[in-house]
């Protein structure tokens, strides 16, 4: 994921004979001012030769060359979306029996050169994302190994092109040649705090391919709510969910929400977090959390799941199951933050096994030890996992490939040099919590951090494979969720994809406000960077 | 406004007799959760009898006794709204041949008193929005002088209805005797620094009904874009506009925005902002803002209106001629705020006004020549003016209807104590800037604010006869404005009209929860307060 693609000397050379620029537009300022890649490619030449895209005659087509064909759905989605953003509402094609004319762009043809273009897979943490993107007359040609790469390259065809004075599609002639800094691109949303409809969930979804986004963490359930429905334990949601019906998660929405997802490109990583934050789980499942004491007595209260019973552990075994068959990612979140010892500390019982263990009084080995039975019972699944910082803070043996996330906000560069060195691979999201709003454009500091500042060997950094933006459910549900969300994430998805070198905050305020428009014209409700307009303004309420 | 009905020895004597409870709500606890008054009724009593309402049989009718009939199309649509509001998409009515259950509630009958009941009129500053409601079978009465409070009391009324276990829509036996401790309760949105579509207004005036606001201050333009259509000088939106056909105001879209709010009792005031912010009226109207000057020479950029050319005031009272016809509220908004001295120092001919007025290097002085002239034109048109704060600091001679706006957060007090000691009447903005956002629940600090807190004799206190939240265009369009002003409004909205003494932060937020989620119901994204979930989420995006 590293290695940057530097404009060599003799290239430069060769193109500045043909006209072309690198790094940034050229051309009719006008119309360059219509451009606008968000998050920006790793190398890309444009010029000022533009041609046009007639609804009545352009094509997303496979190449003759590519490993996929029409039977590839993943792609013929992918294709139909593309034009219908470019084009909108002018889904009527006729083949014109008028030829092109040479300024045409008649085609986008699509060329997967792997032998496997995996249509029917899953994109995974190796997943190559890179593309090849040329636009010249008649056709442009993008070329990925995968249908993932394609996808990429499908979004940023898609942000290349441009409407004239006349309303008329136009794009210039390009070559990109593009990949992703780091390998991890996510966005946490919690469905516990409030229930968000399948609807928002998926909406967010086409936000997230529109930015490139490549892993949506799903933080499912939590104290408050548990809105997904076990088969194996169906009364974990009839008596955990704000209610059992209306706000819950069947198999067949938790199966569109993976489809829908991979579709785009896009993991799903489900976040079953133990042993804390597990409020939720108690109403269904009787002797899962431990009593709490008040003196001698039980309080009537519940604390976090109760680590000394064998019982715990057979729960979690079939739970855990289940989801490793429900989820095809190879990683689930299993949580392990913020553990509150106080009820553990209150009953006489964990005293004793404390006693038993030796642990002393020292409770973050009793979390220690729950969490290490609970990540064997999940490594016999054959999935690999992620964890918040404290399970590795604690010095829990950890599988050598989790991902550790690193998510408090202090000592975050201390905590990076010791996960790394470690020798765990390490995504960071402590700068990038959005559900703490302020006044005015805090997307800069988002788009100011560099993930990689933090002291350490070269090895150290790439162990470092992405990041994510939080947008915990304290004070977000349908109702103001998406635009609290875009175009602040975008920020994210450009430092995550994009060069380190990209950090001109006034040149991305100028692209960001137009990718945002963008979104709105897609049906994304992305709140607005300041003072301005779109052409198409947001057309919900 | 002034006079608190304070629950009565007698009364409240006369009342235990019978069962009754004061002030708060009695009877089964289950139902009773699912009432929740916002904002709460100056004076109410509520016991454990409850009737039940069948859309079948269910009607708001005009009582016999009522100056308003069936003609009076303002209250015929009330009803429809209400009924559509308890009864939800159930709109078919069927004379049921079965007779009513002596526990159900067959009608609503609503009694205007006055003579006129003011059915086509408007409301205005002296409104009489007061309203009695009892409830009782067979039938409820709601008794208003005239349409104005008769609104009040169908939203009260609407609020009291819940669902019971199986669905069934459900009233207690009721009295309420209320009416608004503050008579201008208002919302200022902007529409110049975000174009905001004519369905984000409207669906605003929707929510400002439900939670009794009266005054719609419609910041229309200001520097970044003039989307109001004036008919004497079209070249202010053509020029002015971000998008002269789709981002615009058109004669009937005004017209419908002010009938619209008629319908909900509310007031348009629509504010055009001078001498400051005023750089989008400079692109259609030449000469009218001061030419900046760099040196000697004139630098190309405007600074405020220009007023030291006669054609100023000629262009002015054209405009305000215009305006006086268009908006029937006897109030305008005329600004005056935040003036930029800069300009007019940097340009000669200024300073030599200023050397032959005397005002030497007094800019303000030139501010208030501006302003007195400005404010004789408006006053020839019989209209009232508002202005904020600056203009009476500025020491302009002011009618003595003049409503004076505080905006500025320090030396609050210290300004309405100076203000309401001049005589003036004045409103408090300054509080409740809700452009300005912050992490958690900042409703409870808008809740809080006790306008009358400040020093000064009880006449003075007198004089504040209102409130206004304000949510500046910065940051919000289409995309965000609606849950970002509700529920957060809501709070200055009980502060604005239930008596001083509720001031309990935790019993508000149960009831305010409750109301955003009846908002929620009918169709306003107004965001969640915090963890939890309403029974219908929001159906949008």
């Amino acid at each position: 994921m590293y290695f940057l693609l530097k404009f060599a000397p003799l290239f430069l050379a060769v193109s500045v004979c043909h006209g072309w620029l690198f790094g940034d537009f050229v051309g009719k300022q006008k119309e360059v001012d219509e451009i606008s890649l968000w998050p920006l490619p790793q190398k890309f030449q444009s010029s000022a030769v533009a041609f046009k895209l007639s609804p009545a005659r352009f094509l997303i087509v496979h190449a003759k060359e590519s490993s996929a064909g029409p039977g590839c759905s993943l792609l013929e989605n992918a294709f139909r979306r593309y034009f219908e953003y470019v084009f909108g509402e002018l889904k009527k094609h006729e083949k014109s029996r008028k030829k092109a004319f040479d300024s045409d762009l008649v085609e986008l043809k699509v060329w997967i050169t792997a032998a496997d273009p995996e249509c029917d897979g899953y994109p995974s943490l190796q997943t190559d994302e890179s593309y090849e993107l040329s636009v010249d007359s008649p056709s442009a040609v993008l070329k990925a190994a995968n249908v993932w790469g394609a996808l990429r390259g499908l979004e940023t065809f898609s942000q290349l092109v441009y409407e004239d004075d006349y309303g008329v599609n136009n794009i210039n002639k390009t070559v990109i040649s593009d990949f992703p800094r780091f390998a991890h691109r996510g966005i946490l949303l919690d469905s516990s705090r409030h229930f968000l409809p399948l609807k928002v969930i998926l909406a967010n979804l086409e936000a997230m391919a529109m930015n490139k986004f490549n892993v949506f963490h799903w933080h499912i359930v939590d104290d408050p709510s548990f809105p997904y429905i076990s088969r194996t334990f169906p009364e974990l949601s009839q008596k955990g969910a704000y209610h059992p019906f209306t706000h819950v998660y069947t198999p067949s929405d938790v199966k569109m929400v993976i489809e829908f997802a991979r579709m785009r490109g896009i993991r799903v990583i489900p976040e079953f977090d133990t042993p804390g934050h597990t409020q939720s789980w108690g109403n269904g499942i009787k002797d899962l959390l431990t009593p709490c004491y008040s003196g001698s007595t039980p309080s009537g209260t519940f604390g976090p799941v109760n680590p000394i019973l064998n019982s715990s552990y057979e729960f979690m075994a079939q739970f855990f199951k289940e989801i490793s068959t429900v989820f095809p990612d190879a990683y689930i979140h299993l949580g392990g933050d913020e553990v509150d010892f106080s009820c553990w500390k209150s009953n006489p019982d964990v005293r004793k096994f404390m006693e038993q263990q030796g642990f002393g009084t020292d409770y973050s080995k009793l979390e220690s030890f729950y969490i290490q039975r609970l990540l064997d019972i999940v490594a016999a699944t054959k999935k690999g996992y992620m964890v918040w910082q404290e399970v590795f803070d604690n010095g829990v043996k950890l599988k050598d490939d989790t991902v550790v996330e690193v998510w408090m906000g202090n000592k975050m560069e201390e905590e990076l040099q010791n996960v790394t060195g470690a020798g765990f691979t390490t995504i960071l999201s402590a700068p990038w919590y959005l559900d703490y709003i302020s006044y005015g454009q805090d997307w800069q500091r988002y788009y100011k951090v560099e993930p990689l500042s933090f002291p350490g060997t070269d090895a150290q950094k790439k162990l470092v494979i992405g990041g994510e933006a939080c947008l915990w459910g304290e004070y977000v549900d349908a109702t103001n969720l998406t635009p609290r969300l875009w175009p602040r994430a975008s920020a994210v998805a450009e430092r995550l994809w994009s060069d380190k070198s990209v950090t001109d905050v006034s040149k991305a305020y100028d692209r960001l406000t137009k990718h945002r428009c963008r979104m709105v014209k897609r049906g994304i409700p992305a709140e607005p960077l300041f003072v301005g307009h779109c052409r198409h303004e947001y057309n919900g309420l």
